[in-house]
């Protein structure tokens, strides 16, 4: 883009965003160019914030007509890239951050209706304050945005109970690729009058349109929580031991997070204040939370039983139910430590994959052979959320490993491990979506007729090429 | 098609699928031509009923190659006319009754893997024999087939805990229009990679391509029922003990049907064997049902506390629990009994809409001022699922009602019941799609932004426009 090409977009866009819409400044867009990992870097002509469904149309339109193209930001929390520009300053940043306000809360029909800039924190306070609960909950809550969530659908620890952002999405606002706006805010439970379009937008990365608005589902506010750590001898066991908990718990439960004994042991070396939270070390550890409207007393003797058959039937060896809400915290830090622990812990080759649940022992003892036999002292980082099938595989590379043995080494891992992973049947993006990070790995695990079927979407949708162009596709 | 022409086609097709998937005799063919109801007609050179997917993708090809529209068929079961051939005579129809096996059975990761043409009722049996519960119920389970659930996206009396058909789905095979098939058969409960295939399908009926496996969720297999019926003075106190009861009850809500004093009294005129629930007519009942993997001696003191609760702040003015199970069938044979009543007691202009929930009761009394000006001799048979927002908002003719009148009068009360559910934000076809039923409506009631997108996918997909012709679009 030429220097007076790009002084007349924005002078154009100026005249539609007003001042405070734009940014310029190298330093002030410092932070739109890069991801939070700070993996990607890209550049930018100039940063957009509209302030409104409007204005982004507006400025949609702007770009249609220029030819120019649009990466759209929401609070720059993906893991995938997803949200940075590419390096040819071409590619105009669009961020939703400035329009945050909750349009409305309807708790009769429940169900939130929001801009797309509104963190995922403010949506889930704005629940609460009608006595009600949104239950999407993600490391990232306090700082990613709604609408990034649902371009991305975003998973979480609360799908086994409640699904990804998808089932949690009635209703979308959308600026399509022209400027023009779909209004699919629609607030219902059943709508049977054609193709899902609001679902062809979610988890679409933002190469379709911008999303705007949404509408979300609430549920009843659960009033009672039971809170549990397991440890079993095999990964086995603890698939039987979730069929069990399903069997007897049905819907209150509400997280089953497994890690393996190494990644247990990665965080209590490397996160301060984590003790053991059973007597003797398990090579398999879960997490396990059961959550109700009902009373907690209930909940507890339930939780008890179910977790006293499965010692009885040898599905576990040990269980520590916790007894307060210090010791409960006390067990999510140590879950929740993972991420910190393992960047203490040196560079590691990180695998974001879902199985059938009835395959993920088996894929295990497979992929970790595999593993090991390409690089034999590597430590193998194993956990996730078992409930849901989803596996965060790690491997950390030795200690003296350099940036670039790192470089050549992660693609040579991802396909060991994504290869076993399509041969199981299971996803090579789970939660974390497609980006910049897996777009050449979708061409050798989607077969020729999916890809074909989603360039014809994309074709349909953005002609002209414009949306978020050189990722997912 | 020349009658040369349609021989060449029957010889080529009888290469592909053998004589037993062949009807080309009239009489064979006769119930394949027209609806349950035998409110549509149609003609076909030829009725194909490939035995797998391979001669469904075999078949599909040719009719590709040869220009032949395709009708594909389900159960037949359909209320908007969907699986009918127009008259033309060129419409080849694709059965996939023939397509009937349980291809795997997964307890431990939850999943039933069918063909399409499987029986719905078969499935709940294929879920039960490991002890899993597949929860899509309607009234023509007996006979509908899953791939036409998939392709209408059923909804039915438990959507309120459970969700639509597009809720139970993991994964699709399809036959795509031109005769290849796309292999998404996946058992995941997380994947983001790439678009939403499986949602584009799934409600598409037939004019995307044709459905021939599925991949099916399961549930644990709720142990405890607990039953009552309910009357209120007005819609606004139901609305507000749905809130209540999912306050307190949460996800062990599983039904919360709404029937009008109109509505129960034609099942207790017409219906043999009914008698009235509650000792004082109520101008609104509700029949509820809670579920649980619980024990249903808590259960029950649950729904007796949260019903007592109800009763105290005058939300409702009578209640009957059911304390046996022969009380409970009683009870959903009233629900149940409207479609029959409706039938024997006249001609109806019907309707199957949904609104926001906090709405219901303001369309309905604003719906019923606006029908009785345009007719005001017509019964309101309102009832429906309540939870969902889903209302069966009938309107009965005068008993000396002739056809041309219905005919005549069809148009006019769509218009304005369709006008009045759109100003509130509601659809005009909650769970029975839209098929031939409701085509030329969409057009008035969907934006030309929204229809223009469907559009477009539709041309991506189906470039020919030879799947389901003058069907949804």
């Amino acid at each position: 883009m030429s220097e007076v090409a790009i002084q007349r977009l924005i002078n154009k866009l100026h005249a539609l965003v007003g001042p405070a819409g734009l940014l310029t400044d190298a330093q002030a867009q410092a932070p739109y160019l890069t991801d939070w990992l700070g993996k990607w870097k890209g550049a930018t002509p100039v940063v957009v914030r509209p302030a409104n469904t409007a204005e982004t149309a507006a400025v949609v339109k702007l770009c249609s007509e220029t030819h120019t193209p649009i990466v759209t930001q929401g609070g720059n929390t993906g893991m995938s890239g997803g949200a940075t520009p590419d390096a040819s300053g071409a590619q105009v940043v669009l961020s939703t951050t400035r329009m945050n306000r909750v349009r409305a809360i309807d708790p009769i029909n429940n169900t939130l209706t929001v801009d797309a800039g509104v963190i995922l924190a403010h949506a889930h306070d704005a629940a609460r304050s009608v006595d009600r609960f949104f239950p999407l909950s993600l490391g990232a809550q306090g700082s990613c945005t709604v609408g990034g969530n649902v371009a991305t659908n975003a998973g979480g620890i609360a799908v086994l109970r409640y699904g990804n952002t998808r089932d949690l999405v009635l209703g979308l606002e959308v600026v399509l690729p022209d400027g023009r706006i779909w209004h699919g805010l629609r607030g219902l439970r059943k709508d049977n009058t054609g193709y899902d379009l609001k679902g062809l937008f979610i988890g679409s990365e933002g190469t379709l349109g911008v999303i705007t608005g949404v509408v979300l589902k609430l549920f009843a506010q659960p009033t009672a929580h039971a809170t549990a750590w397991v440890g079993a001898e095999s990964l086995d066991k603890l698939v039987d031991l979730l069929s069990l908990m399903r069997t007897r718990c049905g819907e209150r439960l509400t997280a089953f997070e497994m890690m393996t004994a190494a990644s247990l042991q990665l965080v209590l070396d490397q996160v301060a204040d984590t003790r053991a939270p059973l007597a003797q070390a398990a090579p398999f550890n879960a997490l396990i939370e059961l959550s109700d409207t009902d009373d907690e007393a209930g909940l507890r003797d339930l939780l008890e039983e179910s977790l006293g058959e499965s010692m009885e039937t040898g599905l576990t060896h040990d269980v520590m139910l916790s007894s307060s809400q210090a010791q409960t915290m006390a067990l999510w830090k140590l879950r929740e430590g993972i991420s910190q622990a393992q960047v203490r812990a040196g560079k590691a080759i990180k695998h974001d994959i879902a199985l059938p649940i009835s395959s993920l022992a088996s894929f295990a003892a497979q992929a970790e052979q595999d593993v090991l036999a390409c690089m034999p002292d590597a430590r193998i980082v194993n956990f996730g959320h078992l409930g849901d099938g989803n596996l965060h595989y790690n491997v950390l590379m030795p200690p003296d490993a350099d940036y670039d043995a790192l470089k050549q080494r992660t693609h040579e891992l991802n396909g060991v491990v994504h290869q076993l992973v399509t041969d199981y049947g299971g996803s090579i993006s789970a939660e974390h979506g497609v980006g910049q990070l897996r777009r050449d790995e979708l061409r050798i695990y989607k077969s020729p007729v999916e890809m074909e079927l989603m360039l014809r979407i994309k074709q349909a949708m953005d002609p002209n090429h414009l949306m978020n162009p050189g990722k997912l596709l």
